[in-house]
């Protein structure tokens, strides 16, 4: 199906997932059902664990927040690999919902949710292309800049 | 199935869908994964294409906001309508999310998100009733009065 | 498959459903397509029907805001139990959305959401385990302290 494994062209791309970051709560990362897969929303956090935390229109700009957002993609990238095993049984990135930390007169939240949208389109192709919406939160869990969930066809 | 086609309706009701809006960033504004087409999340836009920005509680009545989010509804059937070629192929609208841009005291998120749900249910009847989440956002792309996504069951 | 009924059990937990509360505009309180529930976003209220209302950070603890989204998991259970009669038939709680009404300064919307999140799985056992996603709104409809909308796969 892939003429490279995503995990090859997650390699070419400089790009190492890492184990599962915790769920903060009582809840799963991901929740089979039929061929479908639910994550969690996953917020923002560096390869080594630590969160990126900050508002957009305050703390951040759009071009931080688009590092913010691929950060997450790679967290995202990470619990769908602990799940699947191998990433090359995603058939479908269905659709991602990206809540942006927002100052109330903030208005790139697009700009922003590219940064997971990209890479997941570089990374699965045609597969990675997704419906998404983009909103602005007055508030994330632990003043995160971004939290994206994602629903994923699998076979 | 349907007595009248929806287009046919459409017509009665005076409403001209048009070629969907494009996607404000890197991803698809619609995208079907067995017999559910999840639509991605549309901004209020007038049928010229213009958008509909302002928050409620601040710049919008509630009146007005019903008027966006009608506005909104156009928008997703147009893209729905490009996506199924026939509205009759709808068989349920499943869900829809109501991202509202809200001021922090404005509380009225049921009223402007009918100005959708109204639509959906005279153009579709029993097949237009859906559940609905509706909240409030500190702020939205382009700052739209309203933002919605659609979970729609196809055949 | 449940040594216990869920409704015998909620009855040891001192948990008693109510007849569900009404829709608060032109929507449904749940939809099935398949074997997928998709339930409306259900807002905080008490078990008279009286609302929840407040925002967290503000007029809110976060264990206030604990007990508010486990009164809006009864409620969720309430219309799940009118929609399935029979609470055994809950193959699995897919995925909770957890909106929580929250000042900019917020910042544990995940402790809040366990009060949802506790009541499912001790009630449902691995059934009621999920995936979640939990953030932070700038207004909530009637200002209820918060809102939850859930996925469940049902038998």
């Amino acid at each position: 199906m892939f003429a490279q494994t995503p995990e090859q062209k997650l390699k070419d791309m400089g790009i190492e997932l890492y184990p599962p970051t915790k769920a903060a709560g009582n809840y799963l990362k991901a929740v089979q059902t039929g061929n479908l897969l639910f994550l969690a929303g996953h917020v923002s956090v560096r390869t080594d664990g630590s969160r990126i935390t900050g508002k957009l229109g305050v703390d951040f700009t759009v071009d931080q927040g688009y590092e913010a957002a691929r950060a997450t993609a790679i967290s995202l990238l990470s619990t769908l690999k602990a799940e699947l095993g191998d990433l090359s049984r995603v058939k479908r990135i269905v659709k991602i919902t990206g809540f942006v930390n927002s100052a109330p007169d903030f208005i790139d939240h697009p700009s922003v949710l590219n940064g997971c949208s990209d890479l997941l389109v570089a990374l699965l192709g045609d597969r990675g292309k997704h419906a998404r919406s983009a909103v602005g939160m007055a508030a994330l869990p632990s003043n995160c800049a971004v939290e994206i969930e994602m629903i994923v066809e699998i076979e």
